[in-house]
């Protein structure tokens, strides 16, 4: 059951990463690769600064077969048709949800303190998307005001996880509560993302970039 | 004592990456990622080229905490007031001073030869500054011709810290000397590039970015 | 005869790591890292991720050295004249090559499984100028449909790769058939790339950012 859930967020992702390069002047091979990153990335950082070597997707590589498979068959049937957004988004959210409680569960699983669990948690779900947003040279989605409640939404369900965890632990219930919170806050954010540029005409506006700060790093 | 030291780096950094969100529509779990970037990236890229494992802000969670606070701290700050430039430079080149001497002792600590602890000594006192900025969508400022002072002030202090050590190993005022040179170093830089605009109008000209694509990913 | 070989694919990937700074406001400093980056990035990703520790340029410091020569050559050189672009996509094209072989025999030293070390060799070609790319604010050169054919070059050769291993375990004509067939395919990528914009004016007009430079990675 876990096994089949993990699968399906890593093919999830894949496909976001595929949409990502649409209006893009990326090739198919870019694709698989933004694929990949987007699928796979959030992990793989994770499981770098944890010290688990060698990363999942080279312990296990179905996951890039699914990841792979997952933006062949994106690429493949949005040459021919839009994708319905709705669908996307929800399973977007189902991905973000599952990732962020597998990495916290990871993280706890490796032995660290309940801070650094939580920012683990946080940085496996939304890491795929910094990296793809970072490699088509764009300012990272999660950063942006428009859709602050992605990553907001990953640390609340993270931070929810600590909590059952201490008081419940290992009650299964634990983790579906986590994914359910994660996946409710993210959709009322998407909800609350429509009616946003109406409030906030000038933001979308600042948002052509500044020239640099004079201020040094 | 240097425990102090230190936590003071990690609050000074995250400070510079919660201004760099200045004037972008970075909302606040942006802001505190991008201080954390910036806090603690150095630091993660050294320990995992080294092989340390897990990387330092898994094995003691405090930095990710002081961290936190301190970019919480300016966040409220920055609401209400200016901060005042002179000081910030001055704790900034304090940062990168600390942090290139702590980078180069962990190399030494971990063994590896002499042009490699001075590598990861810049790169421990710059990275943080390269993600943030890449994060940010900009060229990093380290490789900025205007701010060229700034690694180059920390690869002279990791210098001067090999050649200290050949010909005193352990003595205490190394560690103080190659602070005190890239404080100097950079202090000295930031005079000069005040100057700089008026040699070089068409570069800071060809700086400006075409606008981002429209789609978002 | 295998030494040579490799620090001839860093020295090469230096070059091109330097002259992506044409024209970027960055210093010498900042040449010198990027070149670092191009030459040794995409090896790192891959002693990372199968947990090869420490990373190669630590454990034999010679290929920063020999990165770091290439870089103030050819920014010296590059000063006073042009270097003629033919020679170097070739021996470009020889990196390529040479560092995808390198890439995919790691990687099966390291115990993966094929279609893993197909990937991991395919990273470690082209990594490193993505790297690159994304500190230079570009969007990675391999990922732009002009120039497919460099990944998939890679990607072909470590496929082939995996196929005579199968077959002709341990032959030292694998690595050969390997790294010509890659070039070969680049090559040939070349020449049609330079047909391509009368084919597809509108993908070079939907680019809005600079137009890359005719070198590529």
């Amino acid at each position: 059951m876990r096994y089949v859930l993990e699968h399906f967020a890593v093919a999830v992702c894949a496909v976001t990463g595929v949409l990502a390069a649409r209006g893009k002047s990326i090739d198919l091979f870019g694709v698989v690769v933004l694929a990949l990153v987007t699928a796979l990335g959030g992990g793989t950082i994770r499981d770098l600064c944890l010290g688990v070597s060698p990363v999942f997707w080279i312990a296990d590589p179905n996951y890039m077969l699914t990841a792979v498979a997952a933006a062949l068959a994106t690429f493949a049937i949005a040459r021919f048709r839009e994708l319905p957004q709705t669908v996307l988004l929800i399973a977007d959210a189902f991905g973000l949800a599952l990732f962020t409680m597998i990495g916290v569960e990871k993280a706890f699983a490796a032995g660290v303190a309940d801070t650094i669990a939580l920012f683990l948690g946080v940085v496996t779900g939304v890491g795929g998307g910094v990296i793809r947003d970072v490699l088509c040279g764009e300012i990272p989605l999660v950063f942006r005001r428009q859709i602050h409640i992605y990553a907001t939404a990953a640390f609340c369900g993270a931070g929810l996880f600590l909590v059952l965890r201490h008081y419940f632990p290992n009650a299964p219930f634990n983790r579906i509560a986590t994914v359910i919170v994660i996946l409710l806050l993210r959709l009322a954010g998407i909800r609350w993302k429509l009616g946003l540029p109406l409030f906030a005409p000038q933001e979308v506006a600042s948002e052509k970039r500044p020239p640099p700060d004079s201020l040094s790093p």
